[in-house]
């Protein structure tokens, strides 16, 4: 069965995207730790992030830096930390969570609830600086 | 300033050493989440970890592949997960976190203790099945 991100790939379901590549795409968490929190996603459907080969591993790690330095140029904040966990959704999943300390990235305090206006525009923002 | 992590590369300071190359060494960490919690670090001593150069993600996260592949077989969990938060040491460095639920990366939760008995015996398993 498809995951929700395969059929957020397929565009069946509708995302805040950042950033997409033949292989790769980059959309906003829609309930982010932090504003900016961001997902970064293999198209192939792969449920463990140690199972990718070694060469996906290097693309995706090279497409995520891409999006990090995006997302750190439009967020306020002192880096960008990473985490693949993998509990929830069997398919792939690097979070790039914009940190100002280290509690940002407690995966289980309350998550914030943007409204879509709001991942909309913060989306725009971080699209228009990628490169 | 050299940083801990690069003490401990060049053996000033002890580790409980799972694998090493010529660009790359993993340990336990010695204050972990959870029995297991290993580091991977980069020897080139760079700060940020997506300021590592785009082979260099590929060739830490291919080394990192094969630590968290002997980690899993030794440490009874559902997965490996990872993180790279980097708020504490500036020196790159991702956290192999054997994961049975999400809190058990949770970076707020108060740490092991182990002694350095245990953690001798944890590398010895883990180091012994390194391919």
């Amino acid at each position: 069965m498809a995951t929700i991100f395969s059929k957020i790939i397929k565009g069946e379901i509708p995302c805040h995207k950042i950033a997409e590549d033949d292989k790769h795409i980059a959309f906003l968490d829609i309930n982010p730790l932090v504003i900016g929190h961001t997902l970064v996603v293999p198209k192939r459907e792969v449920d463990y992030y140690f199972d990718l080969e070694d060469e996906e591993l290097a693309g995706l790690n090279a497409f995520a830096k891409r999006v990090a330095t995006a997302v750190f140029r439009e967020i306020p904040c002192l880096r960008i930390g990473t985490a693949v966990i993998g509990l929830e959704v069997p398919h792939v999943h690097m979070h790039l969570v914009p940190l100002n300390q280290m509690s940002d990235i407690d995966f289980g305090k309350e998550k914030l609830k943007p409204s879509q206006e709001q991942l909309k525009a913060i989306a725009d923002r971080i699209r228009k600086v990628f490169i």
